[in-house]
């Protein structure tokens, strides 16, 4: 039987999870992901994600690829990947794939939200999904900063620890803010992007909210070469990876 | 000093709650709120609900009243109140309130929403606040049905277990179904509400989407004299209590 390469678009709820690479002595969404293809298809699978996504990030869009010996069409493998799923994971569609696919390497444009939630009074029901501000932000000046982000350059200063060699070089494809009721989201698109830039960049874009800096200063801060330039960090459960764009004719 | 009486409208996850009154052995929303309302005021103190909530719902809007000695404004018994609270429950604000309000008897009005979840598959981030129903809902027939629940009449067919003596009579004045994307709202307003009667209407109803009942069958249960007649109870956890409604001036 010849093998087949899938990917499968995976929604999880990160709040209990260590992040989504396999990592000892944790619990993470490639590991479980992994143990369900192996009682699926009966051998050890190896599944690989289109983006790192740090410890309490959620994803509404993650990309998995993985290849199996098996008869089933993608569908089949979609029902019976979400029956050996624990609840806080699941496979939303799969799609058959060329045998070289690779879900970082192939993967054009991603974009991640971030939520924030604002109002007099916390809201127990999106604490795991949106980070509470009280008080007032002002939204224009958020808006402001945000549109300094799009274009290609190297956004070393809104990166955390890196791996050394590697470029910082990215293209912001487009950044800005929206509010709904007492939501504010935070829609940002580029190719690729670096370990913590978008909850560094959201956790600045806040402190210009707060006036507790300016939208001149965060530009300042985005051309410095020295990474994490930008500092403050937002909580990771504000962040959702919501889609992976490919190549048409790979993957919807 | 004198005592005054405030009224709270509260939000909470219910999903670790055993309901919303106070019962022996078991963690519920209005224990939490006398446990930081005595924490606040330096003596226990007793808070009544506008509406009782079962095991599992959520609220965006129940109405909490009590009564104490303090010289807090109200913005500020919110403030101490939600740094009493635990994550699952906030109080989101606190209106001063005649000193014979009644939370349950003054109220006018009242909203919940059921939520649904569709898609082909189950999704992990909506988990804990919708109904999961894979496949094909006629949403057009369910809502034919939600038609007929308008008016006044005896709602004993869709009632739980009630106390003896009690009337069953209820006046809803709205109940229809919308969609957004992926998920489906039930919203259903009421003078007041029956044990259990959005999640048995609710039920009925998914019934009839699924074609499993017809809308005159539906219509006929509806005119049953027999409590529970509505047989199919929806999950406690796609319910919401979103609102509450008083006379002009009391609450807003």
């Amino acid at each position: 039987m010849p093998a087949d390469c899938f990917a499968a678009t995976v929604t999880y709820d990160g709040t209990a999870f260590a992040g989504s690479q396999i990592q000892p002595n944790a619990r993470t969404v490639q590991e479980e992901l992994e143990r369900a293809a192996a009682v699926l298809f009966g051998v050890p699978t190896r599944v690989a994600l289109a983006g790192r996504t740090d410890s309490g990030v959620h994803a509404r869009g993650q990309v998995a690829a993985f290849t199996a010996e098996t008869r089933h069409d993608a569908a089949t493998v979609r029902k019976a990947l979400n029956a050996n799923l624990p609840e806080d994971v699941a496979v939303r569609a799969v799609r058959a794939v060329p045998a070289d696919f690779d879900p970082r390497r192939w993967a054009r444009r991603r974009w991640y939200r971030y939520t924030i939630a604002t109002g007099e009074a916390r809201d127990p029901l999106t604490r795991r999904s949106a980070w509470f501000i009280g008080g007032d932000l002002d939204v224009g000046a958020m808006q402001d900063a945000a549109g300094e982000l799009a274009g290609k350059r190297d956004f070393i200063a809104c990166s955390g620890p890196l791996e050394p060699g590697r470029s910082s070089v990215r293209t912001v494809f487009a950044a800005g803010w929206r509010s709904e009721g007492c939501t504010l989201l935070f829609d940002i698109e580029a190719d690729a992007f670096l370990p913590q830039m978008v909850r560094r960049i959201t956790g600045e874009l806040v402190r210009v909210g707060r006036h507790a800096t300016k939208v001149e200063e965060f530009v300042r801060l985005l051309g410095q070469a020295q990474p994490g330039s930008m500092a403050y960090v937002a909580p990771a459960h504000g962040l959702c990876l919501e889609r992976v764009w490919y190549d048409e004719g790979y993957v919807a």
